[in-house]
C-alpha cells in the first residue's frame, strides 16, 4: 500500500523543524515582551464576512480556504489575524483598558501557488498597539521588529524596513489629480509594480483609468525620496524611531503602499538585501477597522511576519541557529530483561532530583544505545552492566570527553551534579 | 452595525485566557522534557482518507470538519494527531532512529454538541513512544501523565488513571463466546456504557447481536477487578508503573476500552474524582497504525489530553494558577507632548540594559497612567514631570509599597537594579 500523502502546501514538523519554529516563537515572545506586549490569540475559524469588509478581494476571493459549516454559514480558515483582533476589541468595548499592546504567533492559511518562501499553511507573528493614533505608536512597532532582527543577528545591511504613509501618498496623488475612486485603484497599482514588467505595468495603469499625464506624475511621485520631509507626521515618526534606537534599519520608500484595504496611515515592509528583496514583514496603521466590524472608532497600528521567508533569510545570511532537539541530560541504558526495573528506578530517582532523563527501553547491544545517545546529543550515559549489577555499582560515561568512570550507585547523584555543572 | 459574531464553538483568547493556555503548554513541555520527549507537530489539514482507515466512524463521519479543496480531494481539519504521526513515521521510514519519543501541543477540531467542557476548536497534548512494544513503554506514558498531574498539584485523590488491556479483554470475551465480528462491536458497546442508562445499554447490546448469556457474561467481565492478575503483560506493566513512581494514580478498570479503532493493547483514561468522572486524557497502544497508513510494522503507544476539561478540573479543585499577564517590569510615564522623546529615550536605555519596559504613549493625567500600571501589575513606574525635567531628575515609584523617590537621571539604572533584585 502506498503511504497516504500530506495535503499540498502543508508542512510536517519533525523535531528538527519544530525546534526552529519553537526558537522563532521564543525570539518573538522575547522581543514583544521587551516592549510590554501581552500574548493573545483569535480563533482559527472565522465567518467569511469578517474578511469581506476590508481585507481586499485578492485575499478573500482568491486566497482564502472557505467552506460551509453545518448551519450553512460560510467559514474561513483565517488568512490573517487583524480582523479577528478588531472583532475581539469591538466585542469587549469599554471593558478593555486602553492602550492595548497585544502579540500572537500561530497558524494561517492562504491558497497560493506553491513556490519557494510560500506555504499554504504557515505561521505568523502579529503585533499591534491599539487605542493610540500618534506617530510614536507606529514608530514603536518598527522598533519591536528591529529588536527581533538585532536579537537574531539580522543586521541593518542584511535587512531594510521601507516606510511610507498613505495620508502623504494620498496628498501627493491628489496634487496630480488622482482622487475619489481612482485612489484605491492607484494604491493597488503601486502595490503590484514590483510583480510586473515596466511595460505591462504602464498598460495596467492606463487600463485602470489613469491618464497619460497622471501616469507620468505617478512615476515622479514614486521616485521622490524627499517627500516625507513635507509631512509633519513623518517627521515626528522618524524622530521617535531615532529615540527608539531603530533608525539604522529604516528607509523612506514611496513605492511601499501594501495590499490590504484597511490601512489608513503609516505603511511599511521589511525586505532582505541579499535575496530578491522579498517581503519579510508588513504592516501599518488601520484606524477604521474596529468600527468597520461593529465596534467604536478605535485607532490601531501593527504588523505581521511569516515564518517561511524569515527562515530562508536567516539561512541565506548564514545566521540560522544551531539547535539541540533532544531535551534529555542523561540516558539510562538497559542491559537485560531482568535489569529493566533497576534502570527504570535509577531514571525515576534522577528525575525526582530535577534532571531530564531518558531510558533506553530495550536490552539491545550497548554500542547501539551509546550511538542513540550520541545522535541525540545526550551528554551523559549511565551504564548498569553485569559487573555493576553484582557489586551495586554504576558507570557514568561522558559523551563529550568519552571518559567513563565506575563507582558506587549511592554516589551517582553527586557525580552527575559535578559533571553537569562543570 | 452589529458586531460580527465569532464562529460557534470557537474561543477568543484574550491575554488572561492566553496566559492559561501558555502556562499549560509550558507545564506539558516540562513534563515531556523530564522524560526526554522531543516536540514535533503535524499539519492542521490532512486528507480525509488518513482518518478513514482507523479512527472510527463517529470521529470521521460525525465529528470531522471536512471540505473539498480546489483540486476536489476531501480535506479534514485534523480531529486528532495520531494518524498524522503514523503518516510522518511511515514517510521517513528507515531514516528515523528508533525509539522515537515525541510530543506536541496544538489545535484540533471536532463538530460536537456545545456543552460544558467541550469546544469545537480545542487544544490537545499528544505524546507517543514509537518503536517499542513492551509493557514498560506503556507504563512510561502514564508516568509522564502522573508527572504533569503532580507538577500542577493534581493529587491522586483528585484524579485517577483507569487502565485496561484490549488483549486481555479480547481473551476474556472469547471465553464467553464473543469473537470475530462481534469483538469490535462489543468494544464499542463497552465504550458507550457510561453514556447510556442500564436498560438502554442492555437493549443496545442485544440489538448489536449479543445473546442473553453472552450479555450476562459481559457484565461479569466488566465487574471482575482481579482479571489483570492473570495477564503477564499487565503484571509487568504494573511493576514498571511502580518503578516509575506513578502507581498511586493507577487503577485497573475492565470497563475502560476507548472509542478509537486502532488500539491493540493497553488502553487508559484519566478521570477526575470530584466532577462527573469526566475523561481528562485517554490513550493506549496502537501497533498497526503506521503500517495501515502505508509504512512498516512499527509498534507505538501514546495518549492525548485536551485543554478544556483539564482547565475545568483545575478550577474545581481550587488549584488553577494565578498568572500575571503583562510582561513589563517598568512603565515609563509621559508628561506632555514635548517630553515624549525623553520618555522614549529612557525606555530605550532601560531595554538595552535588559529590562522589559512599557511606555505610556499619551500625556494623559498621571493618575490614569499609574492606574494603568496598577491594573497591569507593573511593579515600577518612572515619572518625568516638569520638576524632574528642569533639574534632569527622575522619580521612581514602587507600585507595591507606594514609595516614590526622586534622584538624578544618571542614577536610574542602578536604582532600578536595586529595586527589582530586592
Amino acid at each position: 500500500m502506498p503511504i497516504i500523502q500530506p495535503v499540498r502546501g502543508t508542512r510536517d514538523f519533525y523535531p528538527e523543524d519544530m525546534a526552529f519554529r519553537q526558537w522563532l516563537n521564543n525570539q518573538i515572545r522575547e522581543a514583544s515582551a521587551q516592549f510590554g506586549y501581552q500574548e493573545f490569540d483569535g480563533p482559527f475559524l472565522e465567518r467569511l464576512e469578517l474578511y469581506a469588509a476590508k481585507s481586499g478581494d485578492e485575499l478573500v476571493k482568491e486566497q482564502s480556504y472557505v467552506f460551509p459549516d453545518r448551519s450553512g454559514s460560510m467559514i474561513a480558515l483565517r488568512p490573517e489575524l487583524t480582523p479577528s483582533l478588531a472583532r475581539m476589541v469591538a466585542q469587549r468595548g469599554k471593558g478593555l483598558t486602553l492602550p492595548l499592546r497585544w502579540w500572537s504567533f500561530g497558524p494561517f492559511w492562504r491558497y497560493e501557488r506553491k513556490q519557494k518562501g510560500r506555504s499554504r499553511e504557515f505561521f505568523q507573528w502579529n503585533i499591534d498597539l491599539i487605542g493610540v493614533d500618534t506617530p510614536e505608536a507606529d514608530a514603536e512597532l518598527v522598533a519591536v521588529a528591529a529588536t527581533l532582527f538585532r536579537n537574531v543577528g539580522l543586521t541593518a545591511d542584511m535587512i531594510r524596513i521601507k516606510v511610507n504613509n498613505r495620508r502623504l501618498a494620498e496628498k501627493q496623488l491628489q496634487e496630480i489629480g488622482i482622487q475619489g475612486e481612482l485612489l484605491p485603484i492607484t494604491f493597488r497599482l503601486i502595490d503590484r509594480q514590483d510583480r510586473m514588467t515596466p511595460d505591462a505595468w504602464k498598460a495596467y495603469a492606463l487600463e485602470s483609468g489613469l491618464k497619460e499625464d497622471q501616469f507620468k506624475g505617478l512615476v515622479k511621485v514614486l521616485e521622490d525620496l524627499e517627500a516625507w520631509k513635507s509631512s509633519p507626521e513623518m517627521l515626528q515618526y522618524f524622530k521617535a524611531v531615532e529615540a527608539l534606537g531603530a533608525g539604522e534599519y529604516l528607509d523612506y520608500d514611496p513605492t511601499v503602499i501594501r495590499g490590504l484595504d484597511y490601512y489608513t496611515g503609516t505603511v511599511y515592509e521589511a525586505r532582505d538585501v541579499k535575496g530578491n528583496h522579498r517581503s519579510i514583514l508588513g504592516g501599518g496603521r488601520y484606524d477604521d477597522l474596529v468600527s468597520v466590524v461593529g465596534g467604536d472608532l478605535i485607532p490601531a497600528t501593527g504588523f505581521a511576519m511569516g515564518d517561511v521567508v524569515f527562515g530562508l533569510v536567516l539561512d541565506e545570511n548564514g545566521i540560522a541557529p544551531d539547535l539541540r532537539v533532544c531535551p534529555a541530560d542523561i540516558l539510562i541504558t538497559t542491559f537485560e530483561e531482568s535489569s529493566k526495573s533497576i534502570s527504570i528506578q535509577i531514571a525515576t530517582e534522577l528525575r525526582e532530583a530535577g534532571y531530564r532523563v531518558e531510558w533506553y527501553p530495550e536490552p539491545v547491544r550497548l554500542q547501539r544505545q551509546l550511538k542513540y545517545a550520541d545522535r541525540n546529543e545526550i551528554p551523559l550515559v549511565v551504564i548498569i552492566g553485569p559487573d555493576e549489577m553484582e557489586s551495586d555499582k554504576v558507570s557514568l560515561k561522558d559523551m563529550v570527553s568519552g571518559e567513563q568512570k565506575t563507582f558506587s550507585r549511592s554516589d551517582l547523584l553527586s557525580r552527575i551534579k559535578n559533571q553537569l555543572s562543570g
